[in-house]
């Protein structure tokens, strides 16, 4: 069975969702990253990045650290939420990397540097609160003309964007000038395997 | 043929290396960042988020942005640098996300705030040199135990590190703190494809 150790994170639903899409069993281990659990010397034997999610596979003796590595092994693994070849697939991967180099450290460094800095950096600020605004805004035009981040089917993509687009409130990020944004957000919020991972990170903060 | 819109940049280097690695036919169109050429109209008909690379694969139709993406879709379309699934792969895209995420960012960061900022931060300066120093000492930690970033092989996760350690100065890094690192860098920099993209990507600035 699949052990996943997370918290209620931007990087940890993601792992969290891909699981509960994919109907797999799974243990949830919380590791309280309010509690800094995740710079423990337990924890750096799983991780030595100190950052939540990581996935064991029991099956490939492999602990899976990396939240969009741990999304393309479950697709592969499964068979689903990933085409296998050509142009679709490089839409998928287009996103999940411009999601892991772009918006993603855009949202983060937003909120870091509004809500957790020693000081306030005005510049700084500006930096990455526009640069979140603009990853946003670049998404959106995806999103003007297809249902979904990498084309016509839910991916694997979808759930990685999600991940950070959950946790906007950090970013101080809302969807009023996205409102293609706002329309997909809904709907993934709907399906319900992300409500049911929702619930289950949720719950790990209790 | 392939067409490479590129520049002498750490993530322009990563798609030369693999379209010399995989010695395919491609044509280079210098998009000169000095000038910000990324930045016009007619660049944005490429890539609305006005970075490079960008490939133009015509069997697919499709146009690709995202250094990274660009080096799942050649490896796996021409069935190298990438194990197709397990373990291996999996190692592949950890490291692939590390870097995008983790390693890329923070050397970007740190060297916008010591060399480009308007104004001098020393906060976000010990934020981001100080991340630059600690990924490179996990990556430095994974090489201390393996030839390769991901394995026993060579793959496109060791050409995507490559690209912002060439660029290392930018940051204000060096390899004095990581042996393993630089006796792989210097592996990696002696390889004739990457000589070959090196010499390609510096005739783009003249």
């Amino acid at each position: 069975m699949y052990q996943l150790y997370a918290f209620a994170t931007p990087n940890s639903i993601k792992a969290i969702i891909a699981l509960e899409e994919l109907w797999l069993d799974y243990q949830l281990h919380a590791v309280d990253v309010r509690q800094g659990e995740q710079k423990t010397e337990a924890f750096a034997l799983l991780n030595p990045n100190a950052k939540v999610p990581v996935l064991i596979s029991p099956g490939d003796k492999l602990v899976l650290t990396e939240s969009a590595a741990i999304l393309v092994y479950l697709a592969e693994r499964h068979g689903l939420l990933l085409p296998p070849d050509g142009a679709a697939c490089a839409r998928v991967f287009e996103q999940l990397f411009f999601h892991a180099s772009g918006l993603g450290p855009a949202f983060g460094q937003s909120g870091y540097f509004q809500k957790s800095a020693p000081e306030v950096m005005p510049a700084a600020i500006a930096r990455f609160h526009g640069e979140a605004r603009r990853t946003l805004a670049l998404l959106d035009r995806v999103l003007a003309t297809q249902a979904y981040v990498s084309g016509d089917s839910y991916s694997i993509a979808d759930i990685a964007h999600f991940g950070w687009l959950w946790r906007r409130e950090f970013a101080n990020i809302d969807f009023s000038a996205t409102p293609h944004v706002a329309r997909w957000y809904e709907q993934i919020a709907a399906r319900p395997a992300v409500q049911r991972a929702i619930a289950r990170a949720e719950r790990l903060k209790s």
